[in-house]
């Protein structure tokens, strides 16, 4: 088994209820994937990144995730990514020609709310990522895998499908 | 991606209770798995045999698992099993040398009582299984992927571990 | 024991999580009320009244609610109810000097992403109700329980206290 | 508001799954007692006694719970306790005719399977104990109030009912 590096960049999966103001806020600490980790009884190796709802992501955030993950040893990476622009961060690092397997994943509702799409959607990833051999940038969500170019938000029905 | 059918043959996975006598007890109809189906919003071709905690089960309960694997036209199976005993089905399915791509998994912890581990083992199955290539019968459990002869139930540490 | 009337009029309660748009909205069923019931093993007395947040009840809303505890039976009732208002429906109520017991209470967190908030709060003013001699109008929420007049929502902690 | 205590005996309400032999067990330190506490953003006053299964109470166990009881300062206590042998414990308690009020109540679903049903038991009893102005002995289970003598276990129903 290679090694996976895991980068949290905020997006709905780390999404967390504030009781003070009624508003969900991303905890950009990441809690939900330790949660994860603890119930499943693994471990992973993870940076926090960037904290964002994917709407407020910018070329700015961008380029540091790509500076990241080139820098990276990591030749297995899963991004963790808000659903709304998933499609966008995966065209700007596939442009960059890395000679990496990259899946991005996330959810429609946060762990905190209900954990079982987030885990789903992380776990699956992990698994997918054990025997893609082909380097590229995959989208994993909902039950559905493959090149980023054939995966998409399908807004009404309010998941990801192939194209 | 190949179309996936899940064997549900109880296990801990299902584990439900019951609180009119205080105990847990296998959900025949293994509604965990259609509730992970739901929030992960994607679906699964699924049957349901045997039904059973795996220290119950028999050579004959693993010869209608075999039989329903062979006459089954599906080429990707995952096994949801009991942890104690999910060796001893691996390896009864493999001394069949079916030419199928084969996964075992289950859960340490029902998904009653806690969906993570139970989703987390499922989805990554789920994931490792788009892309197997060689025939064989694997363990999925813990965040540890293989051949089942490589994967084993630690009980000090009450987790699947490579061996 | 008296038989208690819930009416429930939306609030932080009764959000739940829209994962099309991402947002809390209010469910104007009060599903959340439904399964507090059928986990307790208990039955209310319910109506579905205004539905809103309470930063948007307006004297109409208020109104509509005055009539309806006039005009019913019951002189036992619950009403769940936004936080933020909830000290401005007390005084409109109790200007209009019922010769009822009216108990106010609401949650910090909807009971869809937390229940035990929400479920004891509600379960607390219940229990309450039972015992309680003297018409008013009283909040009970967070463990401390009350005329309207003495117990007040402190923003800072996020939680409700005794004045 | 007069102080509360809590006395945690044990009981379903305490249960926990241990995944190393798939068994529930009482936890004796009471957490599901705290994570309410936490979630409800109150603070109980409590001590952890007997931390048993209520069929496995004896006489013993009774005499050192009335003698916690008998020397504590607290007029108004509440005792979780499994709900097989509530009756008895109840009962015996009476014999004693302290000046106290003194309610039992427990749950049918450990805490850590679903919270709801202990949430609302534990939060209704102590709603309940604010304003009850006579000395005795109660049950306060499943949304029925009043003297032990009037609310029994219906077996069958799974649940608490008026006698």
């Amino acid at each position: 088994m290679d090694k996976i590096l895991l980068i949290s960049t905020g997006g709905t999966f780390n999404k967390v209820y504030n009781p003070k103001n009624g508003k969900l806020i991303i905890d950009k600490t990441s809690n939900a994937v330790k949660k994860i980790a603890s119930h499943w009884l693994c471990e992973f190796d993870m940076i926090n990144l960037i904290g964002k709802d994917s709407l407020e992501m910018d070329n700015h955030d961008r380029l540091e995730l790509l500076a990241t993950i080139s820098q990276s040893e990591y030749k297995k990476i899963i991004i963790i990514h808000g659903t709304d622009t998933m499609a966008l961060t995966a065209k700007y690092l596939d442009d960059a020609e890395l000679e990496k397997h990259i899946i991005l994943t996330g959810a429609m509702v946060p762990y905190a709310i209900n954990p079982v799409e987030a885990t789903a959607n992380l776990a699956s990833a992990f698994g997918y990522l054990q025997t893609l051999n082909n380097n590229g940038i995959y989208i994993v969500m909902n039950g559905v895998f493959g090149s980023y170019a054939k995966i998409k938000k399908d807004r009404k029905k309010g998941k990801f499908i192939l194209a």
